[in-house]
């Protein structure tokens, strides 16, 4: 039988990437990066406002053809026999909530010559957070009218999601507003537009969008209701009627590769496109996810994921982001929890408060700052840290908490600080651990997968050591585009989720087992943690704190 | 009448300087530093235990000789008409607890041959911390017995002082020890060498080194019973009666300046020596101390002076460091508190977690921070921090007490946190005021002396804001050994202390009033750092925090 490939295709926030694999060993024969041109790092920014954050739909059209035809070309020069026919199918990840405006056609408004440079008509790319007002509505209405809608979103809506998107446009921009017929995620519009079809009442909306942050729940009859849209304001509740009432998981078919984009990308036209989904979600099913496998994409922040099969009841888990039924894969909820900043924190201490004498790049000064602590015992820093230096995603879905360290003497050094910071994310990530299991979802394994799983090893020892877990890090580095391929395979036919993980997914030789005796420190350090963090970050603590300076001492002198 | 003349001479941790003032108009006409040359920097260390810091005493001797001698020739440069004649007294200021072991005739063992390089018995500077164990030992039992004697001295005796630094010899050094007929503070010994009585029995005790390190009290007769001592250590029991049952004011004579001495120094024989004092209590009087003002010495730590007559019974007041009849001078209560680090928390932050942004020395990076900072609101920063990084002398009394920083975002700068620590000083001073406050001794003027209110516009003004009155800065850059003289010139009836205050101190032209809108702010965070200081600090408290992450962002939000 001849060989087989998928391709997968991962929408950043700076850039595309395509992945493409041999079906039968997950070998990667081609992968292609395309900066987006426009704005700065493919952003359009807003000098008078810092919350804008705007995308040119353009340069996904253009970054689509350049990464695909450019893993063709590698494959074609990587395999010997390599032929663009044995493509079958390809797979969409994007970021997200991603909303684009669109017309009757599909068609994005700042594709149109008449809304050419009009930042309002463009992409409102994730992070754009213009319409934090808008959230803040959303959520006080949501919490008076529709607990239970709330309840499914962590209590609080984003001003980075949807709604919330759609509702600032109408509010400072009622022109663009009403030249949008409909709106569709970044996620949903690239299958459709792979497919042929975009027109936005009927192509295959993706349900991890949906779900995460259009409040879309089938327990509800899809979206939220028209009473509720109207409340927010009325055009909402005119808009939800050129939206959608079904949504899909990525084991979909979204539709088959049209001819105008078969030869455009030089695939062979027919072959499955699946229904799109967020970055993380795919990323998942790229580094293995399955039930009782927690997977934590670590990055600037993390994104942790995990699916429990959808046949018996799942309570809310609550402070947890969202669960949604396929938005990971069919047949399981997803569920989604995350801690605002890992690496970011990482990143902000490095460039902020660490002087020359560890050396002059950043990436001198994480390493020698990284030889440092990695020779020091758990707790001989005699430090504590509070990892919310941008708010708390789970367990407490609060954006309004700050950072907090705890221990410091004259003699506390920057490496010492960075050891905290790495030990307070691993603290973070316990206590998201226990919040999941705590309703019912066991962890049995931990796959992690993003650049400082790979890079740094000392942090996976402390992660293993906090969490009393073996960390594994999955084989590739790029779970995103590799769980896009294999959802592309999965509608091409050629098996289901995990007959094709079992072929392309793996980790990596060297885990990272728990030390017993650091197990044992890091428990203690936790209990002090976790005094903190109920202590600063509920409203219904109350009791001491006055132990936790003198704990912290009096570790630090054992274990020093 | 012919100009008169006193001298001072201030003995720092590294050197020893003079002061010759007119004491018409306190004219500063010469003014002269000896670097010890013993060790380094002045200090004998032992490279196998970091807690050791011991002095040699011919250090203090050639250095009381070149200090004199240089500020008379500059005296003669500088006042065409001087003569040394015109020198009508001298006052001493050391360090202290800095105890030297003596022999029967009052010689420092250090100092004889058979003694030479003996680490043991070399001066026991104040900052030698080798003997924490025995401090915690005596701070034990004293609970124990002696609670009236703890109440005195904060509640815990340390292990910088006295008693703790001879029983350490004792447990570590019985040879040692037995060839030490007695001991004597370094504040007693020089005025004890100048006047040419260095016996152990008579020389004159000064009551500010036994009140506030050997526990001295007329309230108990004297030093502490036998039957306590002798719980310590047989030993010490008998000791005590080798030691003193007087103690006296600076404001009392110690001797005439013998025929030998005032030889080496070239000045009249039979001039009056005052008892010696610590260097705060003589800066206090150099620096305007009088009846409701507190002097405020800010340097790595600080030093906080008061004085309350003592015609009227007076509270001990809780945490304040000690309470010692005559230890500023006669007739009143000197109060001392004070702060475990200020100016060590800065160059603690500057030297370890700067970035070189700021710039390359330490100098150009306080520099650049407190450009930058001062620029800032109150609240601003959106920070707070407890200035705790050394432990907290006063009110807590608890050297087991760390740093702690709340609020730092993933935009938080070194500058920023540079202006909190300043901020949580300030916060610490007023913490101080008010607690002397409560305890019926009205503040009623604040002079800072020390280098930190010279050269630190934007931490004065800080301190003006936060504890909402003006702050005062001493004209005379060299306030201890300027108390010194003046105590120098009142034995040697020029006049009483206040007399002599009133022709010779003052204080500088620029002063920083509190800016009411800024005092509204601080007097918000400063509830902030109250709760903190008391949830993390005493025991008793109880309650909640989690409104301070939130109150921060409020007034970090107002204020930007």
């Amino acid at each position: 039988m001849s060989k087989q490939y998928a391709l997968g295709i991962d929408y950043g926030t700076n850039s595309c990437r395509s992945l493409l694999i041999d079906l039968s060993n997950g070998h990667e024969v081609g992968s292609t990066v395309f900066n987006y041109p426009s704005g700065e790092l493919g952003i359009i920014l807003d000098p008078r406002d810092p919350h804008v954050a705007r995308q040119n739909p353009q340069d996904y059209l253009d970054g689509l053809i350049a990464v695909t035809t450019g893993a063709l070309s590698q494959a074609k020069a990587n395999v010997a026999d390599f032929d663009a026919a044995q493509v079958i199918g390809i797979g969409i990840d994007t970021t997200g909530s991603t909303v684009i405006p669109v017309n009757k056609a599909g068609v994005p408004l700042g594709l149109l010559s008449e809304f050419k440079s009009h930042l309002n008509a463009m992409v409102w790319l994730w992070k754009d957070h213009t319409a934090h007002e808008e959230a803040a509505e959303i959520t006080k209405l949501g919490t008076q009218l529709r607990p239970e809608i709330m309840a499914k979103c962590g209590g609080i809506y984003s001003s980075e999601w949807w709604w919330s998107k759609i509702l600032r446009l109408r509010r400072i921009d009622p022109a663009t507003f009403k030249a949008a017929y409909s709106f569709v995620e970044h996620c949903d519009w690239i299958p459709a537009v792979l497919s042929g079809n975009t027109d936005p009442l009927t192509l295959k909306r993706s349900v991890c969008a949906a779900g995460h942050k259009a409040m879309f729940n089938t327990q509800w009859g899809g979206l939220p209701d028209k009473e509720f849209l109207g409340k927010l304001d009325p055009a909402l509740a005119d808009l939800r009627d050129r939206l959608y009432s079904e949504a899909h998981v990525a084991d979909t078919k979204a539709g088959d590769l049209c001819a105008e984009w078969a030869k455009k990308l030089g695939l062979k036209e027919g072959i499955a496109i699946a229904v799109g989904a967020f970055d993380a979600h795919m990323g998942a099913v790229g580094a293995g996810a399955k039930e009782g496998t927690l997977v934590k994409i670590l990055g600037t922040s993390t994104c942790d994921l995990m699916v429990a099969p959808n046949d018996k009841p799942l309570t809310d888990i609550p402070g947890v982001c969202g669960i949604v039924d396929g938005s990971v894969m069919g047949g399981y909820f997803g569920i989604e929890a995350g801690q605002s900043a890992v690496g970011d924190i990482f990143l902000w201490f490095v460039n902020h408060l660490v002087p020359d004498s560890y050396g002059k790049s950043v990436g001198e000064k994480f390493e020698n700052m990284g030889k440092a602590m990695s020779a020091q015992a758990p707790g001989a820093t005699g430090l504590l840290a509070l990892d919310w230096n941008n708010g708390n995603r789970t367990i407490l879905v609060d954006h309004r908490l700050t950072g907090l360290l705890i221990g410091q003497t004259l003699h506390t050094e920057a490496h010492e600080i960075y050891r905290a910071y790495i030990e307070a994310t691993a603290f973070g990530a316990l206590t998201i651990i226990k919040r999941i299991e705590e309703y019912g979802v066991p962890v049995l394994e931990v796959i992690n997968t993003g650049g400082l799983s790979i890079k740094n090893e000392t942090l996976m020892q402390i992660y293993a050591d906090v969490t009393g877990r073996t960390m594994k890090v999955s084989q590739s580095e790029q779970t995103c585009a590799l769980g896009a391929a294999i959802f592309g395979a999965v509608v091409a036919g050629a098996g289901s989720v995990a007959d094709i993980q079992t072929k392309v997914t793996a980790t990596r030789e060297k885990v990272y087992h728990p030390i017993p005796e650091n197990q044992a420190v890091y428990a203690e350090l936790y209990q002090l943690y976790h005094t903190l963090h109920d202590a600063f970050g509920t409203a219904t603590w109350s009791g001491h704190v006055n132990h936790v300076m003198k704990r912290l001492l009096d570790i630090r002198e054992r274990q020093r």
